[in-house]
This record gives structure tokens, sequence and C-alpha cells, in this order.
């Protein structure tokens, strides 16, 4: 049978189950990633299920989000986590030493493997043909402990790229116009495939870029073939050896279907407060802006910086605007500097920031209250820039370095200058110290791990009670996004791996009254729900938006939809996501309601639909749950680390 | 008669008084320097005295403070001082281009003139044989209102320099050996003028490092004549026509005396906690460090990056260690990337950041908890790193390069590497475009002031009583820095234009019950007395420091001795410092004893000693006022804003 690539990527690694959409299946991991955010609770996880030395074939810690270090926590956060890959045999990137996704495509990146990352935008490895998926930091442990990971196989959607983009418009807006056609629900229960004649103008970089922001679609992954310039991009970095060719067969099917005539493609905009709202950056054109910002793992590559020195050179940015320049990686700023562009940049009136995450996380470089922001970040949900007031536009570094240079936004198309087509240059060889490889398994023994103050063991979570009765603490609408969960920038990041402290921050964006009320439940064991709608959990990986609100004693979301990440964060720390079989019970529902579910394990196990009772049973609900025969087991033993310790155990 | 430089240099500016060590003075300001921390509550000021327009020949205002923005306030900020640059004719330096006194020096700088910047290491412009001084900011406010400087006539302290410096030895060692023999009161009252054949082998920029760290001693500042290397300097920005030749009259005489052989000065370093506790290099070397830090203003030169560029190509910095590269100017950055050192120092595993003060004054990189930071900037006060259980050391670039490659303490001659001496270079030429010129005065007009919530008027200070009669709240030992007394950092710095939200961090890192203390006093204008060791008010010229603990009420000051800006900051701000005529008086003092001082307004005028009761007039204390008639009238109105508005008003 013909294949596409994704199924062929998906049947080398199965361990469990076979290629039909919505089956479980499980993979095995070649290689796994984490930042330092999640990582540090992924180390103490290791550390709880009494793990020795990881089983992966690839295991590595970025420093790249807790860059900002005001005081102590973040340096001591560093210091922990380089104890923890010395004592676990994992490889450390230095802090400054970049993104995450880059780094790891630039060092470590093989088609044909499978990868799982604490990070929402680990599918960019999709762009070198590996199969990479986000998850929450203990299914990465899980992987880490050489386990396979389990996930229902998804649709494949193959979209036909053709023709060639246009001066002026570049992988961000093709990646946009998806968000405008579809919405960042349209990936949910997908694996975008990305194949066709069009493919041929798209470097390796340029498919990052629309790979990475497939994650703000809500897709599993996606997907692009190992080919000519999955190459060069492997020969750039001196990893030619690397290099298979990789594609779908001649014939395959797709499960759903999509075109984009790349040369129609027009510079888009996406609008304060979603990746989702995209219109044609001509339909904003004038309005006066506070920064411009070019960096993150969304315009990673050299050419996305290279494109904006080519439109500033030479010229100023205006006096009002701060001009914020975040290098991917180390190797990027290299080739930046010996080959002219950043002083170019810099001459201009850029900032430049050592490599990392930096702003795109709220990790410094907040706009000033209710001023425009226009970044080539991957996200702009709201608060997410560091300023609760933030008003914070997603575009292309050609709209960016325009806009910087007139104050305003920019069609980069009516600068009126020639268009510089950036060719991949040759990269400065990488920094091998900066990348530090694991010890010898004798040496890893005598590590201990380094904790600081702030670094505690994770709390123990009791299993799920017989039943469930619990109020509803909250009740919120559609597209909430873990950012809403659980606060990100400079002031939360660094307790990340403090879940008692964390957990104080939990729905602070939109209710900051929750942690209290959560903690005035009274009687023991006091439980509770939450009411949510479409899309509940968008967004970033982070298992603490689980963690957190179970420390607090959540028991139940009910929700219209879960974007996935979360909704596994959700099981594997015990809380259990349902589903409204009728989306209208939502309306019923109000705060204070005490859901009802009797014998919750006969529930689980007896199939998908659950019955609940509300307003003391007078009023019926139904539910759905949607988990597999193991995470029935998982949740049931109060999560994934109770389950695994006792199967170690056992 | 002939004089030495410094003498000719008030000569060439005295309004009021003459050149007799301990006179009252009055000079002419050519120009005044704002950085952003200070420079808000300073256009406040501006507002407050209803200035329309500076008067003086050049004010600059620099944003080099408050970089990191974590949420709102920084930015916010920085476009409100861009505002008030733009209404009040006031060049304005952008976020990023670097530190205020090396890029004032190198746009600005010139031979003979005076300068006055609300920002302690301001007399770094003595370099270039200017005057300059560190003042509280409602000074630079006076002298931005064509207001002439008043101060008292210091001792002239020449300092003959003789022989070269060794290799592997520079600057920064000779101003920590000044440290090492005088400490940090040694200059008190005094101008320290550097003269000799020594003189020969220190660039500009050497000189720039020995006159900056001139405020670590208490020194009113530090002059260095005019000569062939102040050309080199002025030539290598391309304002060569400003350079004139300056130097002492032969034969002058200094009234105090000092000798340093330069060939004999070896590496030296700071321990933690004071710029005092100097010790050579070899006596702590194998320390385990885990930071090396370069940058800031104290090592700001082109050669400071380029020396440790030397050292660490083609190495790598020790995997523990956070090498961070602060860029003290665009252009000192523009020039290391044209030359190389840029790339050499990232490729060994440096941190690159934005041009700025940034760590210096707690602004990112601040250290894990109780591990070693080298670090070329002024100061090491407890805390200042923004980690508050800090061990920092301040040390040469070249022993900071050094030890970033070993991971531990490093005496630099021990490396076994030639030295490389550097020369100074062509400097890129700056961006003018980073440097935003003065509106015209019709344009001015028209500017508003943006102000953001967080910018608020200042508060109205009443004026003092006819007498004193409040409790002791609070006693401390010596050289209680202004960081003790109003604590800098990411966390504090946002709010310092805004006094009732600062007031709340004043003591907080000595006693953080202090502003609960002073607001519960009760009564009616309940003020409160603080009793002080030597060198009260050390450090930074920050008049919050001042104008917080006003706020809350403090009214008089007893001290064994004040350091001399932040003396005047009290004055301005209508408290009354007061010195112990027997300093055993201090030990007499406890907390909670009333001091009182009747008729305070003939107390002062009387003569410079008062007569104070203690425990209800059973016991008596003498004090000194040490003020100028000028002053007393200051104090008696309330402080200086009071004072002028009310000679605005007649």
């Amino acid at each position: 049978m013909a294949l596409n690539l994704t199924q062929k990527l998906v049947q080398a690694h199965l361990t469990e189950g076979d290629l039909t959409p919505g089956g479980d299946i499980a993979l095995r991991i070649d290689q796994t990633l984490l930042q330092d955010v999640l990582g540090g609770l992924v180390m103490l996880e290791l550390e709880a299920m009494g793990v020795e030395r990881v089983k992966v074939g690839l295991a590595a810690q970025y420093i790249d989000h807790n860059l900002v270090q005001n005081d102590h926590l973040n340096a001591d956060e560093h210091m922990f986590l380089r104890s923890a890959c010395r004592r676990f045999g994992v490889w450390y990137s230095r802090p400054g030493n970049g993104i995450s996704h880059p780094v790891h495509m630039q060092s470590f990146g093989k088609p044909g493997q499978t990868l799982v990352g604490s990070d929402s935008h680990t599918p960019a490895a999709g762009s070198l043909g590996m199969l990479a998926f986000g998850a929450g930091g203990v299914e990465v442990a899980l992987a880490m402990a050489g386990q396979p990971l389990n996930l229902r196989m998804p649709r494949v959607w193959g979209v036909r790229l053709t023709g060639r983009l246009p001066d002026w418009v570049s992988a961000k807006d093709v990646i946009l116009t998806m968000l405008a056609r579809h919405g960042v629900e349209g990936g949910f229960g997908r694996i975008i495939e990305y194949y066709g004649p069009g493919l041929d103008g798209l470097t390796a970089m340029d498919r990052h870029v629309i790979a990475n922001m497939g994650a703000e679609m809500g897709a599993t992954t996606s997907v692009f073939p190992s080919d000519a310039s999955t190459k060069a991009f492997l020969d750039g970095v001196g990893r030619g050896e690397d290099w298979i060719p990789l594609g779908a067969d001649a014939g395959c099917t797709y499960d759903d279907h999509e075109e984009i005539d790349l040369s129609t493609v027009v510079p888009m905009i996406a609008k304060p407060s979603s990746p989702g709202n995209v219109v044609p950056v001509s339909e904003v054109a004038g309005t006066e802006i506070y920064q411009s910002y070019i960096g993150s793992s969304a315009n990673p590559g050299f050419r996305d910086f290279a494109v904006a020195a080519a439109i500033v050179k030479g010229a100023q940015a205006h006096d009002r605007v701060s001009f914020d320049i975040n290098p991917s990686t180390r190797v990027v700023l290299e080739t930046l500097i010996r080959d002219g562009q950043l002083s170019d940049l810099i001459h201009a009136g850029a900032r430049v920031h050592q490599a990392g995450c930096n702003g795109c996380i709220g990790m410094g470089q907040a706009p000033a209250t209710g001023r425009n922001s226009l970044r080539t970040v991957p996200r702009n949900f709201p608060g997410r820039s560091g300023t609760r007031e933030d008003s914070v536009f997603l575009c292309s570094p050609e709209t960016a370095a325009a806009s910087a240079l007139t104050g305003v936004i920019t069609d980069p198309r009516t600068l009126g200058m020639p268009y510089l087509r950036v060719e991949p240059p040759r990269m400065v060889a990488g920094n091998a110290a900066m990348l530090v490889a694991p010890l010898s398994e004798a040496e890893a023994r005598e590590v201990a791990l380094e904790k600081s103050a702030n670094i505690t063991t994770l709390p123990e979570l009791g299993k799920l009670g017989a039943s469930i009765r619990v109020p509803v603490l909250l009740k919120i609408g559609d597209d909430i996004s873990t950012d809403d969960i659980m606060p990100a920038g400079a002031r939360v990041m660094p307790y990340w791996s403090n879940i008692p402290r964390t957990s104080d921050f939990t729905f602070e964006p939109i209710d900051d009254t929750y942690p209290k009320r959560a903690r005035q439940g009274g009687r023991e064991r006091a439980g509770h729900a939450i009411v949510g709608g479409l899309n509940y959990g968008q967004g970033s990986s982070r298992e603490n938006a689980a963690l957190a609100p179970r420390y607090l004693g959540l028991e139940t979301v009910l929700a219209k939809s879960f974007a996935r990440i979360h909704w596994q964060n959700l099981v594997n720390f015990g809380v259990l996501p349902l589903t409204f079989v009728d989306p209208a019970d939502y309306d019923r529902l109000e705060l204070g309601d005490v859901i009802e579910i009797a014998d919750v394990a006969a529930a689980l196990s007896g199939g998908s639909e659950i019955d609940a009772g509300v307003r003391g049973g007078r009023e019926r609900i139904r539910l759905r749950h949607d988990l597999s025969p193991r995470q029935v087991e998982v949740l049931l033993a109060g999560g994934v680390i109770n389950w695994v310790r006792a199967r170690i155990a056992a």
C-alpha cells in the first residue's frame, strides 16, 4: 500500500496499534528535548520515578527561557539543571547557546527519527522529516526512561504547495495564511503533511517556520519530506552524513486535503491577541507602533535576520521604536557577525539580546502599556509579552523590519526598494563546548543534584476517589490558553519547579481569586471542578497548568473540547478531562453547581460516555471521556508518576 | 600664582567664592547628564519648578539602567523620558545606545568643561580634563534650569604616577590599589588630581576607569590633564576639534600628596562586599566561581573587551561559568564586531547583552545563591547584583577573563600565555540617530509629557517645623550605602519615579519593618529620626534615598559622618543632616529615644553647633550642622523645590 510520509514515519516506530486514525498507538522515541522552564519538573519526575540514567538514544536539555536573572532564582535553576544533566546522562545546552528548536535542529536533527519535547513548538523538527511531538514534561520523562509515547493516531492532512512565494513574502506569511483559513483549532487531531512542487522554493529553515507554528493551529505535528533542501541544511551545519531521502510514496492518500498556491500569498499579520486573528498587512497599515521585534523559534533562520538587516541597512529605526533583535542560536549570531548583518542591524538602531527565547515568553522586552508591538514570534496571547495591557501583532521579518523604519505598520511591498532574497549561507561552525556532552555512567553516579531552596520535590498526589462530588469553582469561555491557566513571564517562570509556590499564580490572568477559593474548600480532600469552552488548554505544553490546579484540588474539567497536550497533561496528573455530549449543557452549568459521578472506576471502564448528576442529582448531563485503557489506569492511580512507580515496584 | 589643574578648572567656572578649601563656592555648569532611573524624577522636578526649557549648554538623558522590560513599567518610563526630552530640549540617548558615562565621553566630552550628572560615576568625565560631579537629581535639575552648582571647595589631592604598568595589570588594578590604600572614605572632601610621567602609559579610557571609581573612595571628583592621550581619544571618535591642552601649572602645589609607581602594581581584587575590601588576586586564587562578568562604566573601553577576547580566543569558558559580556556603548560594540573580538568572545561561550548598565545595577545576570561572581563593575555592595545572598568580587578584565577559562579565581599572570597589549582602535563612527537631538523651541512647546499610571507628580513636602521632637526609628552602623537605603535592581527601579510606591522599599535590605513603622507614627506630622555611623549614604547618587524616607516622615539624620552626595540630597529634600561633635554620643542613643531641637531656625542660623535634648531633655548631645546659609534657607523652606518655586514666584 502506498503510504504518505507521516504513515511511513509512524509505521517505522510503532510498538502498539496501527495506522487507523483515532486508534491508540505507541511509538518508539529516538530523541527527547527539554527546555529550562519545564525541564526542572521533568528532572524531579525522573528522580521521583527512581530513574538512574536516561534510556533514550539522545536526550538534550536547553537553557533558553529563564535567561533574565533579576535575582538568584534562574541562576540557581540553571545550576540544578546542569547537575541533573550530569546525573542522568543528558546533553546540556548552556545559557545563551540559543533556543531549543533551532539548536536541536542544527545539532541533532535527523530525518526519519522521532522526537518528544516538553515544549509545544517541538514539531518544528518536522522541517527535517522528523516526527516530532510537543508533550507535557512527564511524557518526556517517560520517553527518557525508555518508554514509548502513547497517542491516538491522528488524521493526516496533506497540504499541497504549488508556485513560488513573491518578493517580500516569506514562510511566516504561509503559516499565517493557514491560520487565516483554519483558525487556532484547525489542526486538532491532525498531522499536517506538506508536499508538492512548491516545496522546492522553501529551505529547511522556511519549513521550520511553518512546522513551528502548526502548533498554533492545534495540530499534533507537521511533517516535511527530507529532500535536497534538507540535505543542503545538514551540509551547511556540517552534518551532511545524517541526511537520508524521505518522502511520501507515489500514489499515497491523505485523510484531509488542502492546497496553497504560494504565488498568491501576501504579507499577513495576526492582530491582537490571537494567532488566529489574521488579516493582510495592508488592512492595518499605518497603525503607529512602539516595537519591532525579530527572533524566536517561529523565525529562527539566518535569513530571517539577514533579510531584516538588508531592509534597514544604512537607514534608521524610527526613534520611538524599540527595535529588538533576538538571535535564535549562537551559530546564527556568529554567522550574522561574520557576514556583516549584525553590524547593519545595530547601526540601524537595534537592541541585540543574547540568543534565546527572551521576550517571546515575556522574559524581557515587554512593550509599553497599550502600545503596538510587531513581533515575528509564534504567539500573541494577551499578556504573554509581560505587559498586561499589551497589543501584540505577529508578522514576518520583512513586515517587522519595514515597520521599524517607518514607525507604523507597513506592508513591506510599499517600501519601494528592491527585495533582497537571502541565500542560505555557509554557517559558522557550532561551538561544541556550548553543548556539554553527558558524563559516563560511572562519572554520573557520583553526581549529586544541586537543589536550591526553590527546587522542591514533587508533591505527592492521592488516587482519584471512588466517586466524584465537587463544586464548579470556575466557569470560563473558549480558547483558554495555558498562559491563562499558568502565566509565564519573568515574574512567575522562575518558580515553575516549585509547585506549591507556582499554584499561587494559577488562573491569575482570568480570576486571581481562584487559588484562594480552592484552598478554602474546607473539608478533607476538598476538590473542585472547572467548566471550560472550546479548545481548553491551547498553547504551550507547560504541565504545571495541570499539576498546579491539581495540587489545589482540581478533580475534573468539563469542556466543549480540549487542546491535545493539555488534555494529556490533565490525565497524567490525575485530573479527569470530560467533554459535553451536548455542548448546550455548558450553558446550564453555573458556579457552585456540584458535579456528581458515582463509581468513577466503573464509569470510566464502561465505555466512553459518563452520566453525571448536577444539583443534587435532580438534573443529569451526559459526558464523554475519550481515554485509552492505559489512561484510565493512570487516572485511577492518581497520575502517571504513581502509575510508573507502582510498575517499577511490581 | 601657579595653580593645579583642579584650581584652574574651578577658577574658570567660579560664580561665587574662591579657591580656599572648605569655602562655599558656586560653579557655572556647561553640561548635564541624566540616566533613566533618576532622570524621571528630574523631569518631574523641572515640571514642578515650572521650567519651560533647559538653559544649560548641553543636557543629555541616557536610557541605560532600566533595560530589562519584564512588564510595562520600564517601557512606559522610556516613553515618558522621550517625551520629556522633546518637551524640555534635552538630547535623548535611546535604549541600547549604551552607558551614559562612556557615551557622553564619546559624544560630548570636552576638556575644560564642567558637567553635573545624576549619577555618582559622572566623575568619569574627569578622564578628559573635565570637572565632573555626581549629584542628586534636583542639583542637576537646577543646573539644567541654568543655576550654578553649589558646593564646598574640596582639598586637591595630587597623585603622582610614575613608571609603566606591567603585563597583565591594567587601570582597574590602579584604582583598586588606591582603594586598598585608602578605603571607601579615603577621598572624602577631596578632588583627586592625577599627574606625572606615568600618565603617558594611560589612554583616555584607562583614565576613565580610574576617574570612574574615584567615586568608590568618596572623592568629590577625579581630574586628569588633557594631553596627547586625550587628543588621540577625541581624534578616534571624530571630534579632534574639541581638544584643547590642559594641565597644572609648573610649580603648583597640592593640599594632599600621593605617589604610585605603576610598575609595582599587581592584579588586585575587591572581595565581597565592599569596593574597599581589596587584596592581591593571588591571595584568593583557586576559589571556585559561577560567573565572570565584563562590562559597566568602570571598564567601558574597547580595550577592556578586546583584552578579554584575546585571552579567551580559541579556548572555552568553563562549563559552570556564566561568561557575561556587557558592551558599554553601541560604538564599542560595533567596533568589537568589526575587528573580530565579539566573535572570539561568543565562540568562547560568552552571553552578550545589549549595551547598557545591566547586571552592574542588578538588572539581569544575578548570580546563583552564595556562588562567587567576578565582575569588572565598580561596586559590590551586598545584594546589588540582584541576589540577596551574593558574593561579588571586583577585578580587571584580565582577571575576569582568565578566571572564566579556569572556573576559579585566577591571577592572569599565571595563565602562561603572552600578554596582548591592545592598542586603541579606529572606532566605528557613532550612529548619530541613536542620540536624538533636542527639538526646536517652537516644536518643543507642542509636546505633552507622556505620563503612564506609574509616573506620578512629586509629593508636596511641608516646611520644617519650628522645633523638632522625633523618636529614633532606626539606628544603623557604618558605611550604610544608598543601596541599603533604597535598593536598586529590577524589582524596585521601575518604580523610582513613583515616590509613594518606592517608599515601601526604603531600608528593605537592613530593616524591612521601617516603612511600616514610619507610617504608624499616628499623630499629625509624625516624624522620626535616624541614627547612623560613619560614611552614611555612600555609593550611588539616587535622591530617592533621601526623598522616600522624607516622604515617610524622616526629619533629621544624626550620623558620625556623611557621604557628600547623599548629605546634599538630604538637605535638598528638607531633611536635617547632623553629625556628632562627640562620636561617642552615637553609642548613647537607642531606638525610641526622642530627639528634641528647640527653635530650629535659630539653631541653624546661630552657628554650626546645635544643642539637642534626649530623654525628655534630661540628657544633652552636641551636634554639628555644616550647612551654608543657602542650605539653611533651603532646609527651612522644606527643600529645594519649595525654595526655587518661591524664588520664581517672587
